[in-house]
Protein backbone atom coordinates (compact mmCIF):
# COMPACT_ATOMS: atom_id res chain seq x y z
CA UNK A 1 0.00 0.00 0.00
CA UNK A 2 1.62 3.20 -0.88
CA UNK A 3 2.81 5.70 1.88
CA UNK A 4 -0.49 8.14 3.44
CA UNK A 5 0.05 11.37 1.71
CA UNK A 6 -1.18 14.40 3.67
CA UNK A 7 -0.45 16.33 6.57
CA UNK A 8 1.98 15.47 9.48
CA UNK A 9 -0.53 13.31 12.57
CA UNK A 10 -0.69 15.56 15.54
CA UNK A 11 1.73 14.45 18.48
CA UNK A 12 -0.63 15.27 21.31
CA UNK A 13 -4.37 14.54 21.04
CA UNK A 14 -6.65 16.64 23.76
CA UNK A 15 -10.19 15.15 25.02
CA UNK A 16 -12.33 16.59 27.79
CA UNK A 17 -14.36 14.75 30.06
CA UNK A 18 -17.75 14.81 29.04
CA UNK A 19 -18.97 12.95 32.39
CA UNK A 20 -18.09 11.27 35.62
CA UNK A 21 -19.08 7.40 36.42
CA UNK A 22 -20.42 6.96 39.88
CA UNK A 23 -20.51 2.81 40.95
CA UNK A 24 -20.14 1.01 44.03
CA UNK A 25 -16.27 -0.52 42.53
CA UNK A 26 -14.37 1.93 45.19
CA UNK A 27 -11.69 -0.55 45.67
CA UNK A 28 -9.65 -1.86 42.79
CA UNK A 29 -9.24 -5.22 43.94
CA UNK A 30 -12.77 -5.94 43.77
CA UNK A 31 -14.11 -4.76 40.29
CA UNK A 32 -15.18 -7.47 37.74
CA UNK A 33 -12.55 -7.24 34.92
CA UNK A 34 -15.38 -6.94 32.82
CA UNK A 35 -18.88 -6.39 32.41
CA UNK A 36 -20.45 -10.17 31.29
CA UNK A 37 -18.91 -10.82 34.81
CA UNK A 38 -20.34 -7.87 36.62
CA UNK A 39 -24.40 -8.67 36.36
CA UNK A 40 -26.07 -6.70 38.82
CA UNK A 41 -23.56 -4.40 39.74
CA UNK A 42 -25.29 -1.56 39.21
CA UNK A 43 -24.36 2.46 38.34
CA UNK A 44 -24.98 5.65 36.85
CA UNK A 45 -23.29 8.46 34.39
CA UNK A 46 -23.82 11.67 34.79
CA UNK A 47 -23.48 13.36 31.47
CA UNK A 48 -22.22 17.24 32.38
CA UNK A 49 -25.57 19.29 31.14
CA UNK A 50 -23.53 20.90 28.40
CA UNK A 51 -24.29 17.82 26.30
CA UNK A 52 -27.61 16.70 27.65
CA UNK A 53 -29.34 17.28 24.24
CA UNK A 54 -26.67 15.01 22.43
CA UNK A 55 -28.25 11.88 24.69
CA UNK A 56 -31.98 11.91 22.69
CA UNK A 57 -33.36 8.59 22.18
CA UNK A 58 -30.49 6.66 23.96
CA UNK A 59 -32.48 5.37 25.88
CA UNK A 60 -34.24 3.16 23.19
CA UNK A 61 -30.69 1.22 23.41
CA UNK A 62 -30.61 -1.63 26.15
CA UNK A 63 -26.73 -1.59 25.84
CA UNK A 64 -24.35 1.07 25.58
CA UNK A 65 -20.24 2.14 25.41
CA UNK A 66 -19.08 3.59 27.41
CA UNK A 67 -15.24 4.93 26.84
CA UNK A 68 -13.37 6.28 28.81
CA UNK A 69 -10.11 7.37 31.05
CA UNK A 70 -8.50 4.55 33.38
CA UNK A 71 -7.53 7.74 35.29
CA UNK A 72 -5.46 5.51 38.42
CA UNK A 73 -3.41 3.68 35.82
CA UNK A 74 0.11 5.51 36.34
CA UNK A 75 2.57 3.65 34.20
CA UNK A 76 2.41 1.41 30.82
CA UNK A 77 3.27 -1.92 30.31
CA UNK A 78 3.99 -2.79 26.95
CA UNK A 79 3.35 -7.01 28.21
CA UNK A 80 1.12 -8.45 30.64
CA UNK A 81 -0.12 -10.99 32.67
CA UNK A 82 -3.76 -10.65 32.53
CA UNK A 83 -6.50 -12.07 34.91
CA UNK A 84 -7.78 -14.53 33.10
CA UNK A 85 -4.52 -16.83 32.93
CA UNK A 86 -0.72 -16.73 34.25
CA UNK A 87 0.71 -16.16 31.02
CA UNK A 88 2.18 -12.98 29.16
CA UNK A 89 0.70 -11.18 26.61
CA UNK A 90 1.23 -8.38 24.63
CA UNK A 91 -1.06 -5.38 26.18
CA UNK A 92 -2.72 -4.94 22.90
CA UNK A 93 -3.78 -8.21 23.31
CA UNK A 94 -5.19 -7.45 26.39
CA UNK A 95 -8.31 -5.31 28.08
CA UNK A 96 -5.45 -4.28 31.07
CA UNK A 97 -5.50 -0.54 32.28
CA UNK A 98 -1.74 0.02 31.60
CA UNK A 99 -1.56 0.82 28.25
CA UNK A 100 0.25 3.44 25.97
CA UNK A 101 -3.12 5.50 25.73
CA UNK A 102 -5.26 4.51 29.23
CA UNK A 103 -8.79 4.41 27.21
CA UNK A 104 -11.50 1.88 28.91
CA UNK A 105 -14.08 0.05 26.85
CA UNK A 106 -17.19 -1.17 28.33
CA UNK A 107 -20.48 -2.44 26.96
CA UNK A 108 -23.23 -1.78 29.56
CA UNK A 109 -26.73 -1.99 30.17
CA UNK A 110 -28.74 0.96 30.31
CA UNK A 111 -31.71 0.53 32.32
CA UNK A 112 -33.05 3.98 32.21
CA UNK A 113 -32.50 7.62 31.23
CA UNK A 114 -33.07 10.29 33.58
CA UNK A 115 -32.45 13.91 31.81
CA UNK A 116 -28.53 13.79 31.93
CA UNK A 117 -28.42 10.68 33.96
CA UNK A 118 -27.73 7.17 32.77
CA UNK A 119 -28.43 4.21 35.17
CA UNK A 120 -26.97 1.29 34.29
CA UNK A 121 -26.36 -2.46 35.25
CA UNK A 122 -23.27 -4.74 34.19
CA UNK A 123 -20.06 -1.93 34.92
CA UNK A 124 -17.26 -3.10 35.72
CA UNK A 125 -15.83 0.98 36.40
CA UNK A 126 -14.24 1.91 39.14
CA UNK A 127 -16.17 5.24 41.01
CA UNK A 128 -15.13 8.65 39.76
CA UNK A 129 -13.77 7.92 36.43
CA UNK A 130 -14.26 10.65 33.83
CA UNK A 131 -16.26 9.37 30.70
CA UNK A 132 -15.21 10.23 27.12
CA UNK A 133 -17.92 9.39 24.98
CA UNK A 134 -21.10 6.93 24.92
CA UNK A 135 -22.20 5.03 21.74
CA UNK A 136 -25.11 2.97 21.15
CA UNK A 137 -24.01 -0.96 20.83
CA UNK A 138 -26.55 -2.68 18.80
CA UNK A 139 -26.82 -6.08 17.15
CA UNK A 140 -26.42 -4.95 13.82
CA UNK A 141 -22.80 -3.14 14.27
CA UNK A 142 -21.26 -4.93 17.11
CA UNK A 143 -21.70 -8.50 16.64
CA UNK A 144 -19.39 -10.82 15.38
CA UNK A 145 -19.90 -14.28 14.63
CA UNK A 146 -17.38 -17.40 14.19
CA UNK A 147 -14.44 -15.08 16.16
CA UNK A 148 -11.19 -16.54 16.60
CA UNK A 149 -10.27 -15.87 20.03
CA UNK A 150 -6.64 -16.12 20.49
CA UNK A 151 -5.24 -17.28 23.98
CA UNK A 152 -8.57 -16.77 25.10
CA UNK A 153 -9.59 -19.98 23.26
CA UNK A 154 -8.14 -22.44 25.84
CA UNK A 155 -9.80 -21.22 28.36
CA UNK A 156 -12.42 -22.33 29.83
CA UNK A 157 -15.80 -20.61 30.44
CA UNK A 158 -15.95 -21.71 34.24
CA UNK A 159 -12.43 -20.44 35.19
CA UNK A 160 -12.98 -17.35 33.38
CA UNK A 161 -16.22 -17.14 35.63
CA UNK A 162 -14.08 -17.88 38.50
CA UNK A 163 -11.64 -15.81 37.38
CA UNK A 164 -13.37 -12.57 36.05
CA UNK A 165 -16.16 -11.58 38.33
CA UNK A 166 -13.44 -10.99 41.50
CA UNK A 167 -16.00 -9.64 43.69
CA UNK A 168 -18.33 -12.16 44.14
CA UNK A 169 -15.20 -14.73 44.74
CA UNK A 170 -14.16 -13.11 47.32
CA UNK A 171 -10.26 -13.25 46.33
CA UNK A 172 -7.85 -12.41 49.21
CA UNK A 173 -7.09 -8.88 49.16
CA UNK A 174 -3.52 -10.14 49.03
CA UNK A 175 -3.81 -11.61 45.65
CA UNK A 176 -6.28 -9.16 44.36
CA UNK A 177 -3.87 -6.07 45.44
CA UNK A 178 -0.62 -7.93 43.60
CA UNK A 179 -2.73 -8.36 40.11
CA UNK A 180 -4.43 -4.53 40.19
CA UNK A 181 -0.80 -3.54 41.22
CA UNK A 182 0.34 -5.36 38.14
CA UNK A 183 -1.95 -3.51 35.35
CA UNK A 184 -2.14 -0.15 36.78
CA UNK B 1 -25.82 6.72 44.96
CA UNK B 2 -23.92 8.83 46.72
CA UNK B 3 -21.55 11.86 45.83
CA UNK B 4 -18.61 10.65 44.52
CA UNK B 5 -15.43 11.83 46.84
CA UNK B 6 -11.77 12.25 45.16
CA UNK B 7 -9.80 14.20 43.55
CA UNK B 8 -11.47 16.32 40.85
CA UNK B 9 -11.70 15.08 37.65
CA UNK B 10 -9.18 16.64 35.14
CA UNK B 11 -10.29 18.95 32.49
CA UNK B 12 -7.94 17.65 30.25
CA UNK B 13 -6.90 14.42 28.84
CA UNK B 14 -4.32 13.99 26.57
CA UNK B 15 -3.17 11.28 24.38
CA UNK B 16 -0.85 9.98 21.85
CA UNK B 17 -1.21 8.17 18.70
CA UNK B 18 0.46 4.92 18.47
CA UNK B 19 0.33 4.13 14.82
CA UNK B 20 -1.98 5.30 11.88
CA UNK B 21 -4.45 3.81 9.75
CA UNK B 22 -3.40 3.36 5.53
CA UNK B 23 -6.14 2.08 3.39
CA UNK B 24 -7.95 2.74 0.50
CA UNK B 25 -10.34 5.28 1.66
CA UNK B 26 -9.24 8.77 0.73
CA UNK B 27 -12.78 10.30 -0.09
CA UNK B 28 -14.90 10.58 3.22
CA UNK B 29 -17.70 10.39 0.86
CA UNK B 30 -16.86 7.02 -0.29
CA UNK B 31 -16.61 5.04 3.04
CA UNK B 32 -18.56 2.59 4.41
CA UNK B 33 -20.54 3.67 7.34
CA UNK B 34 -19.51 0.79 9.68
CA UNK B 35 -17.00 -2.39 9.03
CA UNK B 36 -20.49 -4.07 8.35
CA UNK B 37 -20.77 -2.96 5.01
CA UNK B 38 -16.88 -2.63 4.30
CA UNK B 39 -16.60 -6.56 3.66
CA UNK B 40 -13.75 -6.35 1.24
CA UNK B 41 -12.08 -2.99 1.98
CA UNK B 42 -8.43 -3.43 2.83
CA UNK B 43 -6.16 -1.45 5.29
CA UNK B 44 -3.35 -1.60 7.81
CA UNK B 45 -2.17 -0.47 10.81
CA UNK B 46 1.17 0.62 10.97
CA UNK B 47 2.28 0.25 15.00
CA UNK B 48 4.95 3.00 16.09
CA UNK B 49 7.96 1.06 16.47
CA UNK B 50 8.31 1.92 20.51
CA UNK B 51 4.74 -0.17 20.81
CA UNK B 52 5.58 -3.23 18.82
CA UNK B 53 5.99 -5.42 21.81
CA UNK B 54 2.51 -4.92 22.73
CA UNK B 55 1.07 -6.85 19.71
CA UNK B 56 2.85 -9.97 21.30
CA UNK B 57 -0.33 -12.18 20.66
CA UNK B 58 -2.78 -10.13 19.08
CA UNK B 59 -2.57 -12.56 16.11
CA UNK B 60 -4.38 -15.30 17.27
CA UNK B 61 -7.51 -12.78 17.12
CA UNK B 62 -9.80 -12.83 14.23
CA UNK B 63 -11.42 -9.40 14.74
CA UNK B 64 -9.82 -6.40 16.92
CA UNK B 65 -11.39 -2.76 18.27
CA UNK B 66 -9.47 0.35 16.73
CA UNK B 67 -10.06 3.18 18.87
CA UNK B 68 -8.85 6.42 16.39
CA UNK B 69 -9.25 10.00 16.45
CA UNK B 70 -11.45 11.06 14.16
CA UNK B 71 -8.73 14.06 12.74
CA UNK B 72 -11.39 14.82 9.89
CA UNK B 73 -14.02 16.40 12.24
CA UNK B 74 -13.92 19.59 12.51
CA UNK B 75 -17.10 20.61 14.57
CA UNK B 76 -19.26 19.28 17.33
CA UNK B 77 -22.62 18.78 17.07
CA UNK B 78 -25.46 17.57 19.74
CA UNK B 79 -27.88 16.41 17.39
CA UNK B 80 -27.28 15.06 14.19
CA UNK B 81 -29.18 13.04 11.05
CA UNK B 82 -27.31 9.59 10.67
CA UNK B 83 -26.52 8.12 7.62
CA UNK B 84 -29.16 5.20 8.53
CA UNK B 85 -32.21 7.51 8.47
CA UNK B 86 -33.65 10.84 8.19
CA UNK B 87 -34.70 11.69 11.43
CA UNK B 88 -32.28 13.83 14.03
CA UNK B 89 -30.85 11.68 17.18
CA UNK B 90 -28.72 13.12 19.73
CA UNK B 91 -25.02 12.39 19.01
CA UNK B 92 -24.48 9.77 21.70
CA UNK B 93 -27.24 7.72 20.13
CA UNK B 94 -25.26 7.79 17.01
CA UNK B 95 -22.35 7.06 15.63
CA UNK B 96 -21.31 9.92 13.61
CA UNK B 97 -17.56 11.54 13.85
CA UNK B 98 -18.81 14.98 15.30
CA UNK B 99 -18.48 14.03 18.86
CA UNK B 100 -17.69 16.40 21.73
CA UNK B 101 -14.47 13.91 21.93
CA UNK B 102 -14.31 12.45 18.12
CA UNK B 103 -12.80 9.07 19.00
CA UNK B 104 -13.76 6.13 16.62
CA UNK B 105 -14.37 2.60 17.27
CA UNK B 106 -14.26 0.26 14.63
CA UNK B 107 -14.46 -3.86 14.72
CA UNK B 108 -12.20 -4.92 11.98
CA UNK B 109 -10.71 -8.04 11.07
CA UNK B 110 -7.20 -8.73 11.51
CA UNK B 111 -6.11 -10.97 8.76
CA UNK B 112 -1.93 -10.79 9.57
CA UNK B 113 0.74 -9.05 11.55
CA UNK B 114 4.05 -8.47 9.91
CA UNK B 115 6.12 -7.27 13.16
CA UNK B 116 4.23 -3.79 13.48
CA UNK B 117 2.10 -4.05 10.82
CA UNK B 118 -1.73 -5.28 11.06
CA UNK B 119 -3.41 -6.12 7.57
CA UNK B 120 -6.96 -5.65 7.84
CA UNK B 121 -10.01 -6.66 6.18
CA UNK B 122 -13.74 -4.75 6.74
CA UNK B 123 -11.89 -0.96 7.57
CA UNK B 124 -14.24 2.04 7.29
CA UNK B 125 -12.05 4.33 8.31
CA UNK B 126 -10.22 7.10 6.47
CA UNK B 127 -6.74 6.56 5.33
CA UNK B 128 -4.31 8.45 7.19
CA UNK B 129 -6.06 8.28 10.72
CA UNK B 130 -4.27 8.68 14.15
CA UNK B 131 -5.29 5.25 16.14
CA UNK B 132 -5.22 5.41 19.50
CA UNK B 133 -5.48 1.96 20.88
CA UNK B 134 -6.20 -1.31 19.58
CA UNK B 135 -7.94 -4.03 21.63
CA UNK B 136 -8.88 -7.87 21.00
CA UNK B 137 -12.75 -8.64 19.90
CA UNK B 138 -13.46 -11.49 21.94
CA UNK B 139 -17.18 -13.49 21.76
CA UNK B 140 -17.15 -14.09 25.39
CA UNK B 141 -16.36 -10.64 26.22
CA UNK B 142 -17.88 -8.43 23.37
CA UNK B 143 -21.42 -10.05 22.06
CA UNK B 144 -24.71 -9.47 23.31
CA UNK B 145 -27.76 -10.95 22.82
CA UNK B 146 -31.66 -9.99 23.03
CA UNK B 147 -30.71 -6.65 22.53
CA UNK B 148 -32.81 -3.28 21.57
CA UNK B 149 -31.50 -1.52 19.56
CA UNK B 150 -33.44 1.90 19.86
CA UNK B 151 -34.26 3.89 16.65
CA UNK B 152 -32.60 0.76 14.52
CA UNK B 153 -34.94 -1.35 15.42
CA UNK B 154 -37.45 -0.34 12.64
CA UNK B 155 -34.43 0.15 9.70
CA UNK B 156 -34.87 -2.59 7.24
CA UNK B 157 -31.51 -4.62 6.52
CA UNK B 158 -31.53 -3.92 3.21
CA UNK B 159 -32.12 -0.55 3.38
CA UNK B 160 -28.94 -0.47 6.26
CA UNK B 161 -26.98 -2.64 3.37
CA UNK B 162 -27.87 0.01 0.89
CA UNK B 163 -27.39 3.20 3.25
CA UNK B 164 -24.17 1.59 4.87
CA UNK B 165 -22.15 0.89 1.94
CA UNK B 166 -21.97 3.79 0.38
CA UNK B 167 -19.00 3.30 -2.41
CA UNK B 168 -20.69 0.18 -3.92
CA UNK B 169 -24.09 2.22 -4.60
CA UNK B 170 -22.31 4.90 -6.05
CA UNK B 171 -23.86 7.08 -4.53
CA UNK B 172 -24.41 10.91 -5.94
CA UNK B 173 -21.55 12.64 -5.17
CA UNK B 174 -23.81 15.94 -4.13
CA UNK B 175 -25.55 13.30 -1.65
CA UNK B 176 -22.32 12.07 -0.38
CA UNK B 177 -20.83 15.65 0.41
CA UNK B 178 -23.59 17.10 1.73
CA UNK B 179 -24.17 13.53 4.20
CA UNK B 180 -20.40 14.27 5.55
CA UNK B 181 -20.60 17.31 5.68
CA UNK B 182 -23.20 17.71 8.32
CA UNK B 183 -21.56 15.21 10.36
CA UNK B 184 -18.03 16.28 10.53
Amino acid sequence: MNETKGPAIPTTIRYKPIGILRSEHRELSHIPIQPVYASGCKGEVEIFADYEEGLQDLEGFSHIYLLYHFHEAKTTRLTVQPFLEDALHGIFATRAPCRPNPIGLSIVRLLERRNNLLLLDEVDILDGTPILDVKPFTSRFDNRRDTQDGWQEHIAESTAQQRGRRQAMQVSATNAKRNWKDLL
